[in-house]
């Protein structure tokens, strides 16, 4: 294979990229509290499976690091530390899990390649 | 009164601005389709209703402008055009109702306030 | 006067509070580094400033904050705790100073009324 | 080659889509006029820059589009249909060259692979 050429493999990590990059940015700062964090997960998982090759969105909102980060009005901004999300893409067979976890050593919302397959 | 004396009917209209405002951009650009549309509209309202002094949210996404906008994967972006919100604020026995509507001969999502009252 | 009326006062008041509310929710979140902080806050003054009414926008971000939120990459997203912001809106001579400040203790990014004049 | 091992070329590739991703939904709604066009898309160079594996951004905002969508204000927020933006990302000795545009006929801010190199 000439390595120029771009490949389906490719194509499938480059919008696994995009979905994480694109939601992350998306939904940081919505307002959330523990009666509508449900529902908010629920509706990001709505949204970016409209995307496509998305097969796959599971979001976790960090229910301890929400009440730790409430204010005075009982509800935070959703940040990246309370997020977890994992999305599964596929495109022309090549099938790619990655993942959003928050990194507490390096303070920073990782966003990781957990797994390539073909399917 | 001293007109420089900031009042609660002050404090009202400026707390039912930051609302409209905040919930503008902040929801802008999400990902929505007609199968999802119902769910965008609740879970914006469910989250804006979190924020001190709100009342009262109420969120209509135009159908017809949103079937208007689709992509070639059947969903298109909220934007300004197809949003009508109504926000209710109460501060201290001031209420404010306020209203975002898009305006097609200004071309802009015209914030309003339609009505101050005493309650 | 009839208190239901709307005045130009209302009306400063409420545009006041709309610009708040859309900067700090169009902002958050944005890259921002030693290096660059200069120009994010000349950035935001500028975008800012382009909407109805605006007179005058001061931005500055906590260069204290930044670092200690500074992640292995050396930068950090913009967030409540780093901004301190003033807006100046005129309303047919109505003048609103209005500010947005991280309160420590409420652990909210507070957005106030600091005088309102007419002009 | 296990093709379930990760690479670094699938590496690139997943981090040129975050890059696209993340900037797309951070700058979108901006509100932009000529006259401030070219700060924004330096603002939008320099913060993108900041990010890990970032080689080179280049922001092209198209003023034609612009002007057509300018309100009454004579500024407009930035939209998916006048951005043209490059990035160059760099892991582990591959290049990945990736971008987007506004694809007219679908509608759809298109983000692509340009040129994958090893370098």
């Amino acid at each position: 294979m000439d390595q120029n050429e771009i490949t389906s493999r490719d194509r499938a990590l480059f919008e696994a990229g995009i979905k994480l990059g694109a939601l992350y940015h998306q939904f940081m700062g919505m307002p959330v509290s523990i009666e509508t964090v449900d529902r908010l997960e629920s509706a990001i998982e709505k949204s970016v499976s409209l995307q496509p090759w998305v097969d796959l969105v599971k979001v976790r909102i960090d229910r301890e690091k929400l009440r730790a980060n409430e204010n005075q009005f009982k509800y935070c901004e959703l940040s990246g530390e309370m997020l977890d999300v994992e999305v599964v893409v596929t495109y022309d067979h090549v099938e790619v899990h990655a993942r959003i976890r928050y990194d507490e050593e390096m303070r920073y919302p990782l966003m990781r390649i957990e797994k390539v397959s073909t399917v």
